[in-house]
């Protein structure tokens, strides 16, 4: 078959990096107003091995934007009476202005019950009730950072989302159930398929836009994609590779966002421009 | 064309009365066990006459039910400020389980502050952005009422959503954003169709599931009903007219609510069965 197309390239890299460059100006200007740096708190409990690298991921790029991390490192061992008590200390404390708690935190904790202790005005990570349903209801909040980071990057390349059919596969609760709501409160059509849609293919080769954020490597093929449909490839599986065939999807979508490369990046920086947004707001320099 | 199938009526109004029998036997049980009735308080602004009927018929159902209901009626003119003072009253009252707010409250008044003011442990109607989180996350707590109703009306008919195709014509905060959250959380793929949407015919002949919330008479076609299809039909417009052309739709569906006697009398139902539940909770007699 000839090729007939290839898609553009979404790069994420790029656009995370913009933000982070305002969100780092914003940072300084802060400090130059208030004396104070924004301040994210990080909560981990345990030391799960992909867990700590996340957090030391988030921290060093806190680091790097001029945004102070205050980190809470919790046993494996801590109750969730515990946690949340942590928790609503930081939400209590003027001196901290988001809280990130990196999740999952274990089996024996209830982790909503945790979330539920982040004070939304904090929730800079998008992950309490309030957040969810503020995106369900296109009121102001904090959105999650993966959707955020995803919404920026259609933004980003102009892509008109009134009327259009976005289908979303997969859906957690910080991940595809915010961002149907997200895209839903920009006017698209919504559709969400998971493990137990019944014949996935024949709803993706509907979409105009594709979110795809179901965690298994090359799930959807570039067969079932829609020639000119916008690709937003959420998935990070190991060996670099994403939840949609690549190769194949390049030559059927218009747009399509690389693994890595893509969304990943986004999602840090949205995590970091809200916390600078959160500080912004509570030391009262809008 | 010959009749191929007549689609089996879904009896709202025989399911609603035998919820309303044990919502009523539950209400004696709990006055007999804790000399005190469930209490719904109805808080209604100023005098529209359709909001003035809705409160009345609710609390005239109410007493029927042995259920006490307490009318709060306050001036179209009062503030945001003065609602959120009276609903917060009403939710920090112990011999009031449940809070009503009649809506719409009027432009000048924050809606969504006043809905706020309802504790979510009260929340019967469930309004507020805690319950709508929890119909989302699955999570313990009260739906919406006629979502919560057509979901009975689902159960009550054994129809079975995993993996079916829910399509939901409408996105209101009330009926069809928390019923698509609800039918997901059943495992149905789930597709939010609206004013924007593109092509909706083509989205609604894919539906094994329909669920037509929005409000305009007749708006969908019988010719646009897949073959065997369960049909919702929760409009309710001038003339006793649903938002689906009953006489066309009844040929290809296999199940379809009529109007009147379908969705309509679960509403109250299920607002009368959460407010008995929350007074059983709130009163320690589960």
């Amino acid at each position: 078959m000839p090729r007939t197309q290839t898609a553009r390239l979404m790069d994420g890299t790029g656009l995370a990096r913009r933000i982070l460059e305002t969100t780092t100006a914003t940072a300084a200007d802060i400090r130059r107003r208030t004396g104070s740096s924004p301040c994210l708190a990080t909560v981990l409990v345990g030391e799960d091995p992909a867990s700590v690298t996340y957090v030391r991921m988030k921290r060093a790029r806190c680091e790097k934007a001029g945004i102070e991390s205050r980190h809470v490192a919790l046993p494996a061992s801590v109750s969730t009476a515990g946690l949340v008590e942590t928790i609503t200390a930081l939400s209590e404390d003027p001196t901290v202005h988001g809280i990130l708690l990196q999740h999952p935190v274990g089996p024996h904790i209830d982790e909503r019950a945790a979330f539920e202790a982040i004070a939304p005005a904090k929730d800079v990570d998008g992950v309490t009730m309030h957040s969810f349903a503020a995106m369900g209801f296109g009121l102001p909040g904090f959105v999650s950072c993966t959707p955020g980071g995803i919404m920026r990057l259609l933004d980003e390349y102009d892509v008109d989302l009134t009327g259009k059919h976005a289908v979303v596969v997969g859906r957690s609760a910080i991940l595809g159930k915010p961002a149907g709501l997200l895209l839903l409160g920009r006017d698209a059509t919504v559709t969400y398929c998971h493990s137990r849609t019944a014949d996935l293919p024949s709803i993706v080769r509907q979409a105009d836009v594709l979110i795809a954020a179901v965690g298994k490597p090359r799930f959807i093929a570039g067969a079932d994609i829609k020639p000119g449909a916008v690709v937003i490839d959420a998935g990070y599986n190991a060996g670099n590779v994403g939840d949609v065939d690549f190769d194949t999807a390049l030559d059927r979508a218009s747009l399509i966002t690389p693994v890595p490369g893509g969304v990943g990046p986004m999602t840090i920086a949205v995590l970091l421009a809200q916390t600078v947004e959160a500080a912004t707001r509570q030391l009262g320099v809008g």
